[in-house]
């Protein structure tokens, strides 16, 4: 089926600058898809110093498998290879025979170490995938690209290509940011996200990389959710190439590369969820008094994640009752009598009940527009957490009953 | 919006057993229906010994909370006042204020304790209950009424009355067991279930009937899911009115007893099932080789909620990939080398991958069912469970996009 692009889609991809020490390649392998790119390899001029984040999910793909022992050996990056289409997922030794052929033949060529071909696969779960030809196309996939090309590669039922960049000045010195993301269903936290990767030309030692990406993707990548489904092969990469010569190394600037990294996770996050599956409202939930910020975390999942909330949501219907039934059954602490609810800013219910000659009026036209505000206070500390997340269509339903490519 | 009876719902109203000990009435308030009855009344002759589970929801609604207080308190039932329309949930202390003038007002007409007024209240969240007209009507209604007439009364979204009965020979003896529900949306487990009452002229003292109850709980109502999302009203109430004559008390009688109750338990739970909002398919799932049975338990119910797994079966997809998905993102301990998926007792996977030759065909046929079977075995230990759920269709959007009534 072809996908509408989403209301939420930008006008025009985004400007992005140069991230120097890497360069992009794509290329249609016709493995599964007919008449579009599927491969992208990014080759980095010296081994890229690695960072990453990986779905939590027991049955992980056999690119995680992979990438999770190379990362955990202490191995940088040479080539990211990264296909569309095959998960690689649930496809037993054939699986690992797949990552290892690719990284045996792509870093013969490329002469690096196999564990430095870092790999991901997004598609259809369960369908194996032969590496050779695999890497016999990355191989030949050479011609450099753009971001948005890279973007536009990764995709599956994504319906627009997902980027975000950013430069940060230290002194006189300038190092560059930019990322690439693709996810619009099965999307849960608890993972790094769909597939994400990061690419600077900062210096940075892989400890504290892997320390500041940890830390950046819990309030970011992890706090989006579509449906509530974790994929098998979520993958967030974070790639350091140290070409800008700019060594981040003392407090301050890792704070404001921290910075800088958030901003750019949080702006893919956002993008994914602008994309999320027949979506027609974007909702944002801010959590506030729970008894701590990751108890706020799943209180705001919960509201998120229940189907009653989003299929109110999709019916513009200001049905509070099922965010106060949301947040009792997310087994977190609340306290009933001190709980508060507002939708688009307007408060409906406090201390426990709807406020004194409640009026459905402004919250019903707050209820029309594309971007939906609900806030909840549960009264029971300082935690906090902002959940972002989409409506529940009937074309989230179309999508999902068809799709298997 | 009018609701198209559910495809499983039974060709007929079961034939139930009379219990003896206890009288229905049922009647028409207007409070938010019109023209029906929404009011159901069972009246005791003696106070009868009573068990309960509740929700396990942190904002429970008020009935809740006073049949709580009660039962801790050690109170028998004397009258179970039922209203559907109005959950009386986060109404507050004018919540509290409506089960009380309940309680006080209808025990004074019966002559009873008002702690031994069980109230439920099912319906829409947030909305105030006038207790004076839910007892004045309450009062009224004595009129005799049938099983069907109960079981009808308590319908929401429910498109057809539940109810189940059993009868227990003991010797020469005979005791009768009947049980009515109601639930179609806002149904997981963790509760007791939405609406469900049970009752017996068995006389069984109310400690062993409080154990029997929630183990039995445990394996019926609490391994069904329709949407995950848990209701702030679920009530189960089971009445032993003695008025038999035989008293359960050897341990022999009491599995008997219990086998009973877990029968009838587990058809109203599937009929609730039955009656899910917007299904158009079945799905029984058997979860074997976990690590225990709880974790067998939170593994289907993980398959169950997924909303790829319920759109791709609404869509008549053999995408066992999603099932996999499913089991990886419970977060319980498998195996996914030793992992299997069948469906329709066709075995599509194991040891991790797709099973050599597989061929879809038979799988496709069953997958236009309406009734589904899953068999997953995650191999690492003995546990196992049985799950019990629909498919997510456009139907289920368009009910709950709507529903406020």
């Amino acid at each position: 089926m072809s996908l509408k692009k989403s209301f939420f889609a930008p006008s025009e991809f985004p400007h992005l600058p140069e991230v120097s020490g890497l360069s992009l390649s794509t290329i249609a392998t016709g493995i599964r898809y007919k008449n579009r790119n599927d491969l992208l390899c990014v080759r980095f001029d010296k081994p890229a110093t690695t960072a990453a984040v990986f779905t939590k999910s027991s049955m992980p793909s056999a690119p995680v498998d992979f990438c999770r022992e190379s990362l955990a050996n202490g191995f940088k990056t040479s080539v990211l290879v990264v296909n569309a289409g095959n998960a690689n997922a649930f496809t037993g030794r054939a699986g690992k025979e797949c990552c290892d052929t690719v990284a045996h033949l792509v870093s013969e060529k490329a002469q690096c170490r196999p564990e430095e071909i870092f790999q991901a696969s997004t598609g259809v779960i369960g369908k194996k995938l032969d590496g050779r030809i695999l890497a016999e196309w990355a191989n030949k996939n050479i011609e450099k690209a753009t971001w948005q090309s890279a973007a536009q590669t990764i995709m599956t039922t994504d319906t627009f290509p997902k980027a975000s960049g950013q430069t940060i000045s230290f002194g006189d010195k300038k190092i560059n940011l930019v990322g690439i993301a693709k996810g619009s269903g099965m999307i849960a936290p608890n993972m790094g996200t769909m597939l994400a990767f990061i690419f600077t030309d900062a210096e940075i030692n892989q400890k504290t990389l892997q320390e500041i990406v940890a830390q950046v993707t819990d309030i970011s990548f992890n706090v989006i959710t579509v449906d509530g489904d974790t994929s098998t092969s979520d993958t967030l990469g974070v790639f350091a190439t140290g070409a800008s010569g700019f060594v981040i190394e003392n407090k301050a600037d890792i704070q404001i590369f921290k910075n800088a990294l958030k901003q750019l996770s949080t702006d893919l996050a956002m993008q994914i969820v602008k994309d999320g599956e027949g979506l027609t409202k974007f909702i944002t939930i801010n959590v506030n008094d729970a008894i701590s910020d990751e108890s706020a975390r799943k209180i705001g999942l919960s509201i998120a994640n229940s189907p009653l909330v989003k299929t109110a949501i999709a019916g513009q219907d200001a049905n509070w009752g099922r965010i106060v039934a949301a947040i009792g059954k997310s087994g977190e602490l609340a306290n009933r009598d001190k709980t508060s609810v507002s939708m688009g800013g307007i408060t409906i219910a406090e201390m426990g009940e709807a406020v004194e000659g409640y009026d459905e009026t402004p919250v019903a036209h707050h209820m029309k527009q594309p971007e939906i505000l609900i806030d909840v206070s549960v009264g029971v500390g300082n935690g906090k957490a902002t959940i972002y997340t989409t409506d529940l269509t009937k074309d989230y339903i179309d999508i999902n009953a068809d799709y298997r490519s």
